[in-house]
């Protein structure tokens, strides 16, 4: 029979996607020029040019037998051992190919350190903000997605909170900083508490607790921004990473799982990936991906873009009168609505050609999100607007 | 908690994996040279040259952004539009984009086609010999594979098995033809016979029972075989295709789900297809691999080194009195072994440097696979071999 369930789901319309359609309609009245769209977590930036010439060298030096040939199921091992030499040479932790599974993007990787770790019926518990997609991610595999209500303070992490969630069921701890959609970082003394709380749980618990740990915006990072590495201070510590936000390959569908080789069963978790791809239809990563991405470990896009339109935005959304948590990188910030309902704020702003979403979707309920993954000029053009929709508001600005 | 149920799958061992391991060993002792691998399904011949053209021509005349960038989940609309017209042309079904959802190989497609159309405790029929991933694949989802006996005589379908397992919780039947490890291809007979009984019992049960067709082996057909278009004798069909084994893209992982236009809701299903993804951490293929693939619809690599060996083997095999049902396609073959145990055949076999593999992990004990994916010359030298192999058992052959 047709799956009810999956059905339904096609019921639950994306906040994000309906915000599109809207704009969409806002744009055939007020021309699409006067549409700033913000909705989008989507690179604006290209892939370096590395990226391309690495894919013309393969495809013309590699026997082609080898090139488009079956990889093993955890992925190219001259892949997976460069990759482990990258993380390496990077984070000073002895990762060996042995530690790395690699997996279709950041969504495979996830969906692989789910079920490895956490078994139907425990508890994965994150912290709101949150990107919306862990729920079905979560929901799928039979555990329990539990979420700390978020600190709108800082955006760091409600300790208090987490620490009444936190229960012998807790079987993983799922972290995404640099945050979508808050933009904060979680600095060395919040990743040192949740470190010091997780051995705590541990011993009080008596099982592993896992941190799984969605790194898709790890390299970007604004100046002078305190970004420890999550796995060095933390052993049973899964990284999930993709390359599609800071080298911009999101259509290449590339990631990878690193579990920190001093976490239990290090070796063995990367082994069971291979027989999770097997329940779910997992292939691993196209192999001339794989094979570029190994040559390309550490180069960037030019993700100074995403610093500069920050800066703008904040510099200009603050002198309005918009209360805002400073981003620390990737390419959102997460301002607070001027009114409650932040749906009705942000239908408001789509009258002055704002596609900005709602915080409600991201599980935290007053605030917005705007991705400034767009040019400059974008952001420029749109600040006049910003104005409008404060000055509406009547924000105390300047 | 670290899964038990993954961490045990990683106990049972793969049967080709291990006679892998053995040949190694054999080979260190007889000389590698004197190894006739048989065991994997792994394409022999590369993929032909508008695959890399297509690809350099991609990459130097598309906008990186473009190219590399986010696809919709179903997969990037002019590539499914691209598969639909083809299917159209070929098959004379009116296919449009929206029945087209491109996948990551035919696991992928496998994957989002069980979860679309059969619901958890719900079964699933498949024809043994069969391929030994259906049964991790189908039991993740929480359906059960039900497996009809082999017919011996002929590797068509044992319909009278069949009618006596069909039954009201049926909710799909799973077949693949031309078949990995039989080499059959299903006979317009066949492929009738097996609508009727289906569509008999639609009627019977009131409700719907799809046919999950598995064909990465469709264009791997031999001269003058009766090769019918399953979709084309049944409305409630999902095709499930790769581009591994025809174009040899086996790394690139790339396929589709298509489904008959005629089948009840069609269109819906392939948007179930992008909620499944969402549980399951699929991401849709690689964009470069998509965009390539649209451009050399309907190309193949030279497939005609299979039908070679194919004919060499069975003659001579048939000549040394080895029984076998002669294949219609693929680049497996599936004789019965000259004794109950074809574990301890191939154990034997492999003493004379031939690697192959018994049946029992394709539900059907006593035979045994070859996959003659091999450089012609490979299958000439080990002829002397299988001679030494019949000899010993004594066959009655010339």
């Amino acid at each position: 029979m047709i799956s009810e369930h999956f059905k339904n789901m096609l019921g639950q319309k994306s906040v994000i996607r309906s915000m599109n359609a809207k704009a969409f309609e806002q744009g055939e009245k007020i021309g699409h020029e006067n549409i700033f769209n913000f909705s989008l977590g989507n690179p604006s930036v290209p892939a370096p040019a590395c990226v391309n010439e690495t894919m013309v060298k393969l495809i013309g030096e590699t026997d082609p037998m080898q090139l488009h040939g079956y990889s093993e199921s955890h992925g190219i091992l001259e892949v997976r051992a460069a990759v482990a030499a990258y993380l390496e040479k990077t984070y000073h932790l002895p990762y060996k190919a042995d530690h790395v599974f690699m997996a279709s993007g950041a969504a495979g990787a996830l969906a692989h350190a789910f079920r490895a770790v956490v078994c139907p019926g425990e508890e994965i518990i994150t912290f709101a903000p949150y990107f919306p997609e862990y729920g079905p991610y979560v929901h799928e595999t039979g555990a329990i997605l539990r979420v700390v209500p978020a600190d709108t303070e800082s955006f760091q992490i409600n300790f208090e909170a987490f620490e009444e969630i936190l229960n012998e069921k807790t079987a993983a701890i799922l972290i995404n900083s640099p945050n979508n959609p808050s933009g904060i970082v979680y600095s060395t003394a919040t990743i040192q508490k949740l470190a010091d709380i997780l051995y705590a749980a541990q011993k009080k618990f008596g099982h592993e607790i896992y941190i799984i740990s969605d790194e898709p915006y790890r390299e970007i990072v604004f100046t002078g921004v305190d970004a420890p590495c999550i796995s060095s201070f933390y052993d049973n510590t899964l990284m999930c990473y993709s390359f599609s936000k800071s080298i911009s390959l999101p259509g290449e569908r590339i990631g990878y799982v690193a579990v920190n080789p001093a976490c239990k069963d290090a070796e063995l978790i990367i082994h069971m990936c291979t027989q999770i791809s097997r329940g779910i239809g997992h292939n691993c990563p196209a192999s001339l991906i794989q094979l570029t991405v190994a040559e390309v470990l550490g180069q960037t896009a030019d993700l100074s873009v995403y610093e500069k339109n920050s800066d703008i935005l904040y510099r200009e959304l603050t002198r309005m009168g918009f209360s805002i948590v400073k981003p620390g990188g990737t390419f959102y910030m997460f301002p607070k609505a001027p009114i409650e309902d932040a749906g009705e704020f942000c239908n408001k702003a789509l009258e002055y050609g704002l596609v900005i979403v709602p915080g409600d979707s991201f599980a935290c309920k007053g605030y917005f999100r705007i991705a400034y993954c767009v040019p400059t000029e974008t952001v420029e053009r749109s600040i006049p607007q910003f104005e409008k929709l404060a000055a509406f508001y009547g924000l105390g600005g300047k």
